[in-house]
């Protein structure tokens, strides 16, 4: 698979067992020198697979401590050093292996690093290989809010081994099944009626299942990227469920939920507003909920007040003249932007999903 | 006139007393948010007729402390907090007031924060008005190197007030003439020859004589950037007498040498270097060393040592696959980028123009 970008178009490899085969790097990744970043759960179990087929290249490891909290500027900072300290030239390359917390933070580091360097994404996670590795999104999180220092850099390429899902605890798959159920509400209602209909395979981590929805989303997303790069139209849909999700992340610093939790609360969230606006039928809503309920996903916040919420989506990305925008859902399969909406669809919404423990 | 880059096109205005046209500002700038970021020895001149001139908008000020040493991640992540801070939304603009320095930092927080936030220069000494304001790189130091950090982002504005070198050191206005000279080694041996008949109309700050100057530059490096704005080929060629400068700068650690100062230096080791390689006449050297003298600034570095000089321009970033390139001369507006050269001209050329003060 290819994401289409001109100059820098570049290749998805989705398969099991890839870490391992050496002569894919070695076609794809030329540099000599490659950082190599990843995190202190998944290092132990590939760093030194992902060595052994970066054989004959100079390899330098950083390894950061695992989550969400440690997506920061300061983190950046710390391997910005390191690259300087090896005289790391521009010809050298940032690899990312782990999910989205590593691919988005090492994307930030290859992004400003000598004003953008060689970029490889070896995503670990059912979330990072269905969506954060895919389209050139990189940033860290601020303690006002989530991915507000960034950048867009495309990687140069994309090898999702699924045979690292085999060893993804069930709570990082349910979390990487809510940005999957997205691309289904947004774009195709008969991949949400497939997921509906195979929802057991996929949190039996089968891999077959597994491998249809990494490619049927990177699909997705690839033609999406492929558009609208820079988001300036279409790719915001893509942020469906997203500022309700960057909210609650916000609002429990981080760690409470993992990405994909708050993206799921934050699907049925956009799917309520928008019954609450009338574009979207109570049956419709009813379906969103009962998949992301069957996931495993949480359908409310019950740690975060109505306030609290509403006060973190202020600082989000998609506030325009000081008016938040959403994406809202017409049906299954149908989503939109808008800033058009009632006031109190939005606080119902809160109101009924948010809150709930004293 | 315009950079011409497609959808990011934007005009560079140019002329006396700009900054108090508060019309200029209402037609081309359009964000109700404005962050300016400026220091401390430009702020008490510009930023109140500024302000006026923008009546109307929500105005943040940071005000830094001047000078290379302050261009520093630290700075940037300072800046971010404000933003954060005040709630500036994606659809808000950053303008810099002031040199480089401050133009390079503010744009890189513009290029970092919420992925990408519309810029305006408002450069106030000559180097920013004929270099560092136009053409999009942005980007901060690290320790171990100058500009190590940063990206590309272009300004959507960039106003040229010439009525702020009035108030400019007379140094400052030296060390902008080394990048002035450097367009014309580069690309226009008639402009070179110009500034070798006009060089103390312009040391006296003949305002007609700048303007000229001012103009001429942002043409040569507008077209240079319309062609190549990611420097992936001729846009390289600006780089003349940068590995140098930027070595002489981060071997003093940003504290000796204004920026220009340093590359005035470094035209003259480019040129000796491009004479030691025999692809440089005699004369043609003379002439470029003759003419840095004579622009006050300096021709060597007294207070670096060859080995120092050497070991800075390893971690430059015109290091690809471990060698050294050079930006070189075969005559006066004729340049070329060269990793193919013999070592003893480099050696012989830093034995020449470094150390000497023990």
């Amino acid at each position: 698979m290819h994401v289409e970008l001109g100059t820098r178009s570049y290749p998805i490899l989705i398969g099991a067992g890839l870490i391992a085969r050496a002569e894919l790097f070695r076609e794809h990744l030329k540099a000599r020198d490659v950082l190599i970043v990843s995190d202190t759960t998944v290092a132990p179990l590939y760093l030194g697979s992902l060595k052994a087929s970066l054989g004959g290249k100079r390899i330098v490891e950083v390894i950061l401590p695992d989550g969400e909290a440690h997506k920061t500027l300061p983190n950046v900072s710390r391997v910005l050093d390191i690259l300087v300290a090896n005289r790391f030239a521009r010809d050298c390359a940032i690899l990312a292996l782990g999910g989205g917390v590593i691919g988005d933070l090492a994307g930030f580091v290859a992004a400003c690093y000598q004003r953008g360097v060689n970029f490889v994404q070896v995503p670990t996670t059912l979330l990072a290989q269905v969506d954060s590795a895919v389209g050139g999104k990189t940033g860290v999180n601020h303690p006002g809010g989530k991915n507000l220092i960034g950048a867009f850099h495309q990687p140069v390429l994309v090898v999702s081994d699924t045979q690292t899902l085999a060893t993804l605890p069930a709570r990082e798959l349910r979390a990487g099944l809510a940005e999957v159920i997205k691309y289904g509400l947004i774009f195709d209602a008969a991949f949400f009626a497939w997921l509906e209909a195979h929802l057991e395979q996929l949190l039996t981590a089968d891999r077959e299942a597994l491998t249809h929805v990494i490619r049927r989303s990177c699909e997705i997303k690839a033609a999406i990227v492929g558009r609208d790069e820079r988001e300036l139209a279409e790719r915001a849909l893509l942020n469906l469920g997203h500022t309700f999700g960057h909210a609650l992340e916000s609002a429990t610093s981080y760690k409470e939920y993992l990405h994909g939790e708050a993206v799921g609360a934050g699907l049925v969230m956009a799917a309520a507003m928008s019954r609450e606006c009338a574009f979207l039928a109570p049956e419709a809503y009813e379906r969103v909920h009962r998949l992301i309920e069957r996931a495993g996903l949480p359908t409310r916040a019950r740690s975060v007040t109505p306030d609290a919420a509403f006060e973190h989506m202020r600082i989000d990305k998609k506030v325009l003249g000081g008016r938040l925008r959403f994406v809202l859902l017409r049906g299954i399969g149908e989503a939109f932007v808008t800033a058009d909406y009632p006031a109190p669809a939005l606080s119902r919404t809160l109101a009924a999903h948010c809150g709930g423990v004293s």
